[in-house]
């Protein structure tokens, strides 16, 4: 399925030009046009899946295999000092395009990406709760 | 391979207790005990991988295949309002244990979780470089 609508849809496919490192049938994979860092790269399904949610195992799969080709590729290349591979689900979570997408960011001294969380407690209590609820469902 | 001093094999492969919400032969999915929220969630190769340049094609899209299961589970339990799926290679990317692990953060409104970056701009000279450069290896 594509979405006519849908801006990844497009440059995924070819319909849109854009700074393409990679194609097969089911991925581009491209330069982020506002990048974090130098050589920031999205990976694209050619299909429409809007999220992790959405998207079937088999193609998430097929997308991470890539990813790891294309990380060590871009580490290569780059010397980068390190990299956060990223994708983003829910406008909460910076999901800007409703389309799904990995980033790879490389990371050098000195940048300003800013991937922070304080730590919390795992309690004893919502730690049973969540496993039952959880493993159940997977 | 294991790696004796590795805390991540040690909980991957069950020599250290872990609050574990799925197993198989290959993954383990476990609770974060610092988490950044609510059903923050690690997925540990139980093989040692030192980060995504380490690991084999065929392992990452097994994990990435399960993750996206995981993600699908903890969103139907846990009702967030979105998730962050990432993987950090590299001290400066935040890596802290040195074996391959991807973090699935579910998001709430009102949490605390920082995850941003200025959006620099994709210089014609650059990306023709970068697309030379990193095209040819992947």
């Amino acid at each position: 399925m594509k979405k006519d609508e849908c801006i990844f849809c497009k440059i995924a496919n070819g319909k849109i030009p854009s700074a393409t490192l990679y194609e097969d049938r089911n991925f581009r994979v491209v330069l982020d046009v506002g990048p974090a860092t130098k050589g920031h790269a999205l990976i694209l399904t050619k299909e429409h899946f809007d999220d992790i949610f959405d998207i079937d195992a088999e193609t998430a799969g097929r997308l991470f295999s890539l990813a790891s080709v294309v990380a060590r590729a871009m580490k290569k290349v780059l010397h980068c000092d390190g990299m956060n591979v990223l994708q983003n689900n829910g406008s909460i979570a910076g999901q800007t395009v409703f389309h799904f997408h990995l980033h790879l960011i490389p990371r050098y001294e000195g940048d300003s990406v800013q991937i922070t969380w304080p730590q919390g407690t795992l309690e004893e209590e919502t730690k049973e709760e969540l496993i039952q609820l959880i493993k159940k469902e997977i």
